[in-house]
């Protein structure tokens, strides 16, 4: 009896066209989806999750917990040691000028050293980008504190290009001006956005002697605006600011990782997964809550919507991307270490904006096979397939054989809540984060159905 | 030496290839497009601004203003008679049950009576749908109040289409329920969200004697359900509303029009426009105050971006579309009566939310013209073009000629703001906006230049 249900049952799902499975999947999704639920949880119960905090591993705690009630086939921790950095007492600064005090709103940089015990307060010379800071030389830098404000290129439709155009200023500001003896730096927030919140993100100090470290801060958009106008009318200026940020020891924290396990390969692995850390200053859930509870979505959709996946299916939330990325290398160190063989792996960490598509870390075959499924995908205003970066966590995968995606959904506001403190929850609209749940587990069944192999299967990139 | 130049600038116009024209107006439109400054004028100066309003009359005198500043050929204000109506003091309703008092967030839908002064108390009956209301009949209907608990269609990808799927309720629902006796009606807000927001909107009586019309409330998503659940425990509670709203007579009122003269074809009339009124609850931004500053901006951002236009391009901000349509007709009849060609009709009445493309009303000939322009769009990831809808100011102008287009932005977010208190400017997002009025320039240009012959001009359909 047991026998012929099971046959019934997969007559029934060979009988559903690849158009019936994604329908099923979507409008599970829409209307009973749970990443919603669970971002609000992440968001609202636990909040802020940087590496190392109490939160975080509270977040391990409840995302495994909600994991195993899923009735996946193994769920668990992977140990995992990452770095402890916390911010300590909101930060201040201010600048002074012809007598006046203009308030600022500034954030330490993630990584950055404290300001000395009652602050710091030097002149400032702005500059362009950290490219600069050689040009003027220690002669001109040292006892400074170095402004770098680089503008936003709000052209670029892509929003991550002009993050991209910027990043460096952020990560380098401090060790350039510090090799040519500035006392501090201070960043233009990389926002798509002229307001008070200023921006967080990691920054650090390459080889530089722990000695010669100096304090960085992010400073709003407005505040750059505002610091910049008041430079150009008095050069002496004194900027002071005071930060109380501290470096400890790494801790031990984990991946926390669910399985079904594959009917027909058990021993090929997809991967769907978002990082469960996130910056301290909101709630984190753009960056990545959505990622992640749209990952544990993927598994709890393909069982609802009755797919029996070929190959093995683990969803990931990696420990540690903002500030190390120690949960992806781990992920791929044991992977690499137990000979398993992962095909695919998708990650989710540009918002839980409306989806627009996918971009792709594959080969040319590959991407054909892939762009095969587009039409698949129109009902649902999917349309963009291209070649390109995936995810930070699922990049130390990268060999020959892997393919790695990364969801890409609007862009246009991300950067107006990334690292800030207005990355919060109710900034996320639930049918824009469901259609990204449904979207990536449309994908993830289509590569499970159809393999990443390209030489073998000719035929099935023609059906 | 004026000859010369004229020269000269035209073959620099016409070496451009239409993407370095799209390039421009988009980039002009991110990083100086003046869509986002005057929305905040409109939204936050303004406010809401419903037909027959002092606000909807500073509206028409603010946007002549701002037309005026932008040097077109000509700015004038078109006379129209509108209806109006007054929601009068906030509106209060509750429910009791078994002695518990419970208030619920309700507001008067558009066009709708009053309450008796101290309010309407009585039975409910709850329906699924206002068809559900004939088959209840006089002897059930008679004396209670009908409340319509329409669910909205989560898992329609398109929000407008779930719109459509309730509308009917909005509206009939309370000519429906009189009919049969009822004293009153409550209409589940038609939202995409579940939240304590009412959302208003236009309801009519039909040809119901005076006397016989009764009053007409939505009710917040969140309310809805308490309500149901509390009807379900007790079938005898009681519901009790007030509100003062008052219909006055017509006043006089405007669309505002602006134009640039086409330098070969100035009879030749291309529009794009948006609708000036709003409902009252929030501040139009998206609804449509968006479609407002968009219009307006395709205008600047031709002539920004050198376009000298071949046909006529009008901005026409039309009065009334909410609750009336006065504006869209009577420019359809003043076009009529002048023998003016009218040949393109674009609308934005969707939100100021990222562009996805747009649809048309059109011939199929006409469409494949349009359709070959696709790839132009797509760095700006705009791919949505398909045959439908066009917008509800543009339709009086409608015949076997015009083409008509409306704007489609993402629409997962439109409903959870659409005639709410919650449809407010910092809803909006600068970068979503400016892309949307990009967009529409872009595809205003391109008409402009290949026109909407499709018999004669074949070889530019290929080209």
């Amino acid at each position: 009896m047991a026998m012929l249900f099971g046959f019934l049952l997969s007559f029934q799902l060979n009988a559903q066209t690849d158009e019936d499975v994604l329908k099923t999947v979507y409008s599970t999704s829409l209307t009973n989806g749970k990443s919603y639920e669970w971002l609000d949880h992440l968001s609202n119960s636990i909040g802020g999750r940087l590496s190392g905090s109490t939160n975080a591993e509270l977040a391990v705690q409840y995302t495994k917990r909600e994991l195993e009630k899923l009735g996946l086939d193994k769920v668990w921790l992977q140990p995992v040691m990452v770095p402890k950095w916390v911010r300590g007492q909101k930060e201040m600064g201010y600048f002074e000028t012809n007598g006046d005090i203009q308030k600022v709103n500034i954030c330490a940089l993630g990584g950055s050293v404290a300001t000395p015990n009652g602050g710091l307060k030097a002149q400032v010379i702005e500059v362009a980008t950290y490219k600069d800071i050689e040009q003027l030389g220690a002669d001109k830098v040292k006892g400074k504190i170095i402004f770098i404000n680089r503008s936003w290129e709000q052209e670029l439709v892509n929003t991550f290009q002009a993050y991209g155009g910027c990043a460096a200023e952020r990560y380098r500001g401090a060790a350039e001006a510090a090799k040519y003896g500035a006392v501090g730096t201070v960043v233009r927030s990389l926002s798509s956005r002229q307001d008070d919140y200023p921006h967080t993100g990691s920054m650090g100090y390459g080889d530089l002697p722990v000695e010669q470290r100096i304090p960085s801060a992010a400073i709003s958009t407005n505040d750059a605006e505002k610091l910049s106008e008041a430079l150009k009318k008095d050069q002496n200026l004194e900027f002071h600011f005071e930060m109380s940020c501290q470096k400890f020891d790494d801790v031990l924290s984990y991946n926390v990782i669910g399985e079904i396990t594959g009917s027909e390969k058990p021993d090929e692995y997809i991967i769907v997964g978002g990082h469960l850390d996130s910056w301290d200053l909101g709630d984190g859930a753009h960056d990545d809550g959505a990622g992640v509870v749209q990952s544990m979505d993927v598994l709890r959709l393909l069982k609802e919507s009755g797919v029996r996946p070929k190959r093995s299916i683990r969803v990931v939330l990696f420990m540690n991307e903002e500030n190390g990325l120690r949960g992806g290398r781990k992920y791929a160190e044991v992977a690499k270490e137990k000979g398993e063989k992962h095909v695919f792996a998708l990650e989710s960490d540009a918002g839980g904006f409306t989806p627009r598509g996918f971009s792709f870390d594959c080969s040319d075959l590959m991407f054909s096979k892939i762009e095969a499924w587009k039409p698949l995908f129109k009902p649902y205003l999917i349309h963009f397939f291209e070649k390109g970066g995936s995810g930070a966590d699922i990049g130390p995968l990268k060999n020959d054989d892997i393919v790695l995606a990364g969801l890409r959904p609007d862009s246009q506001r991300y950067f107006d809540h990334h690292h800030a403190a207005n990355d919060t929850f109710e900034h996320v609209n639930k049918r824009e984060l469901a259609l990204g749940a449904a979207t990536m587990t449309a994908l993830v069944y289509l590569v499970d159905k159809y393999g990443t192999e390209t030489i073998t299967d000719e035929k099935e990139i023609k059906d």
